[in-house]
């Protein structure tokens, strides 16, 4: 074992326990029921470097809803159907404002600022759905995932996604007042349905890390060697993590973290150490912008402690 | 002399020389009658890599106004007088909207979203003023400029100074807005007065790069080994520039760049590939966002082909 | 006949004559698909004063869509029902925006401004539901409109209802915004439901004259003596047409015609002179803020030549 | 003396010591220093009815700063001079927001909603000065209250100008934002000179009164018979006075008092009973709108029991 790979299983376990032990735990997602009961004592870990080492710290294999985090799938895979096309459906600047705000899209005309913005997401859910049937697009989406990560037992809660789909007032208005631009082309009702159940896909650290390698590969799985997609396009789907993927607190997670990184409610973030690693960090309270409040400082001691921010040792 | 310098300068001279043939050169800042006659013919590229090689190509000795540029450098000198207690002042996330927006500060009581919109900057230099004489205040910020460059000459245009401060109604709001939340505490002239000067410093892209190299460099001039910054300092401002150092074409920026960046009105971009190179570019003419459109399109360019992305190879 | 009536009927039979020469007609509404085909060559005028004298001109007998006129009628029902209490769920402000935006809600938590734009009048029609099934909160509405009108044979045009319920995304996106902060209380189908069918009621403008008496007679129907609303409560209706009445037109309809009303894009517009007469007139094109371009200009002709303004003879 | 007479006497008086009992006061303006000293205890109320009678009640003859009721009086010298081309510089909606936004503007291209929020009269105010020298438009301005309240006595607080132009930042925002816009011709500090001015005319509530009889009398002063505008402008005047004349609480002060009015932060409203009468009100503390909080509630008592609103007996 290389002196680098020891260091990083130690700092890996090292942040486990310390995350452990703090008292300041966020407060869970309180507008999805299903959400709402978890557990805030939970805390996983699992970086995967390029050279295929896993380093796992805390409840690395526990089970969560990834929420959010499957924008940064769905974006690749409608990037890949659509290519460039994709932004005219799409901008790719951060918002300034909550994930769920509609007021940029009156000004803007019903286009989503980004991918990563709930509006966003729905618009590149529905250039993936874009005329087949709902549960084809769907299977579709998961069997990537699946693919990305290597694991075919990868599901969807579908009482999550049932829950969504009875109480997402907020995203259902969204969905519609882009209909009404003519930015969503399918009925409102399948393009839903899709979106909040791919959001309702449930991972664990170990999966996730594993899911995010081709964006800390120059877009290869650099277990299989498989292209995902071009270097280019991680580079650019990086970018777009960087400036968009945590809301409102996009600024904020540069500053301290300096990853690109995409963060979903129920608690977990993916970040991509370019050229070196994939991160996968899970911890259900969260701050006031609604991403990971543990999980974001542990990404913040990890990239301290193995000097792999992006902006400079 | 090393292949990877070879590579370096000959990469610089392409571009400049592939920048001097397009007929796509952008128009010049009308707002500022003193930049508005500027030629758009001109192109200037520096890079300094960190062992201090300096690859120059086109009009890089010619100089210009370096405007919003210098909120890097106030930024900087701001954080060094006041520390985390500027943040009280200036947010640090993307605005989602024009560098001039005023809608922002009364939705957000006054505070300016970051540092380099034009009211975060006005912010900024209130807190270097911070009870001086505004003549002290520019002194020290000139002064500071000069050290970062090396180069004593650096002097301030005060023809375009003054004709902003006649013109410049939208700035005058922006920092009576502020003032009226309390977010500025010297008298707005004062503050103004100094904003406008900074603004107007003259540099050339060689001068520019050679003031940038303590951001690709932990914060230290590799040519004198002085400490300017902390790293962990470097490594946020240099986050900011990438969130926040084009308006609201920043994720555009990061989007094909994918480098840390700030441009100005004048058509200059201060660039940094953090841990390789310090890097300035200026073409006069702007794109829709208020960026310089061939500075942009060079340093795509040169991400590219030295592979310097921070978003991977 | 006294001189009176014979002014008021010259007034009325010259103005629908001048209307029906005019070149200029406005554009029909195109969102929705029933009402794009409708003639713009239709223009029609009632006027009933509180003597019960009926003046009419042009096609006061042609029925058209009211649409918004309606919400007219579900305030006044809503206030009998809930009382004060209404006013918990939509604001009595004039808007400063479009009829259908929804920047204004997510500023002011998801109440609506006032109950005459489209977010308003849904908040109003939820109250009227309040726990009922739709079929009966909109037969209460029908039957409370026939009553008004003393007319039992006003229906609703079903095909408009279902037209617009399929292609109203916006309103949709209002009414679920609305729900996502608790201030529609019913299943928001219901809601829309009630909503899409009693702005689809057909009447003519002597059938709309007739409905509006008791705005202009101190809450009595003048024709029966029947009180349907305190004195104060009419006085307060017509305040809050005449600032709310017309969407962000309200301030131009105030200036140029100087009466309460109350205008629909299906062309019908309802104005109240307080203590004089009801007043309904209607043509099919609309205005820049989808308003009647020549129900607007024959109201100001109107109040102009019998000195009825409002503001001062 | 009439029966009429009599009644409007006895309820001004009966109004006037109601008001005095009331232990809710509101609270005096705060941001400008001059007015936060003032006693909330005063109450004045002054009814000039159409054939000259007085009705004067409480403290009818204590001087206050009319502030924004300026307003009134430079849009109508301003519509004297420019005519409708002034409509190009200030729209006639109500604004939907606070008096002092700036955020309108910024998505209205600089042109202010209406005349009576700050923005608006500043813009009204440029159109007076017009190329003058700002000594001679304030004595234009202060000449023509001095004719319209026959009483050359009444004069400027400098100090309380004084005290705006030190303090006022945000109308020197609001200026600087229109003429970044082109919207301001003049010199910004001759305009809010002028403007910061002509709030600071000192009335009593008979003055003031006596200056609003045109509003009530068709254009003319009833007591020498001399037109200042035609009987439509003063039709016009009232109208935007009843939609916007209390900035955000425009609407509510249309329910609830059901006249045109003009508050002023000073805590005087003047209201107009067209083809009644011309009627002053002050009393220092605001409410949540900064309107005068007992002012309001007099007008509502007036109203109701003489029978006046325009909205119905």
């Amino acid at each position: 074992m290389s002196s680098a790979v020891a260091d990083l299983e130690r700092v890996v376990k090292e942040i486990a326990e310390e995350m452990r032990q703090r008292t300041d735990r966020g407060e869970p997602a309180s507008y999805i029921p299903e959400l709402a009961n978890v557990d805030t004592g939970s805390f996983g870990l699992v970086v995967i470097d390029n050279d295929g080492t896993v380093a796992a710290g805390g409840d690395a294999d526990m089970p969560f809803s990834i929420q959010s985090i499957s924008k940064v799938f769905t974006l690749t895979l409608a990037l890949g159907k659509a290519g460039d096309r994709l932004w005219k459906h799409v901008g790719r600047e951060p918002s300034g404002s909550a994930f769920n705000s509609i007021v940029q899209l009156e000004y803007e005309h019903g286009i989503p600022r980004n991918p990563f913005i709930n509006a966003g997401a729905i618009a590149v859910t529905d250039r993936i759905l874009s005329g087949h049937q709902p549960k084809e697009a769907l299977g579709e989406i998961l069997r990537f995932v699946q693919f990305l990560a290597d694991d075919s037992s990868i599901a969807i809660d579908r009482t999550v996604a049932e829950s969504e789909r009875r109480t997402g007032f907020r995203n259902i208005a969204l969905a519609n007042y882009m209909k009404s631009f003519g930015v969503i082309e399918n009925p409102v009702d399948y393009t839903l349905g899709v979106y909040f159940h791919h959001c309702s896909i449930v991972m664990n650290c170990r999966q996730l890390a594993m899911a995010g390698r081709y964006l800390a590969h120059s877009g290869r799985n650099p277990a299989t060697g498989h292209r995902v997609v071009t270097p280019e396009r991680a580079r650019r789907i990086n970018a777009v993590m960087l400036t968009c993927g945590h809301y409102d607190g996009s600024g904020e997670f540069a500053y301290r973290v300096g990853l690109p990184g995409k963060s979903g409610v129920g608690g977990g973030i993916l970040a991509i150490a370019p050229g070196k690693a994939s991160i996968a960090v899970w911890s259900p309270g969260l701050d006031a912008y609604g991403n990971s409040h543990l999980g974001r400082i542990a990404l913040e001691l990890l990239t301290k402690r193995l000097g792999w921010s992006i902006f400079g040792a």
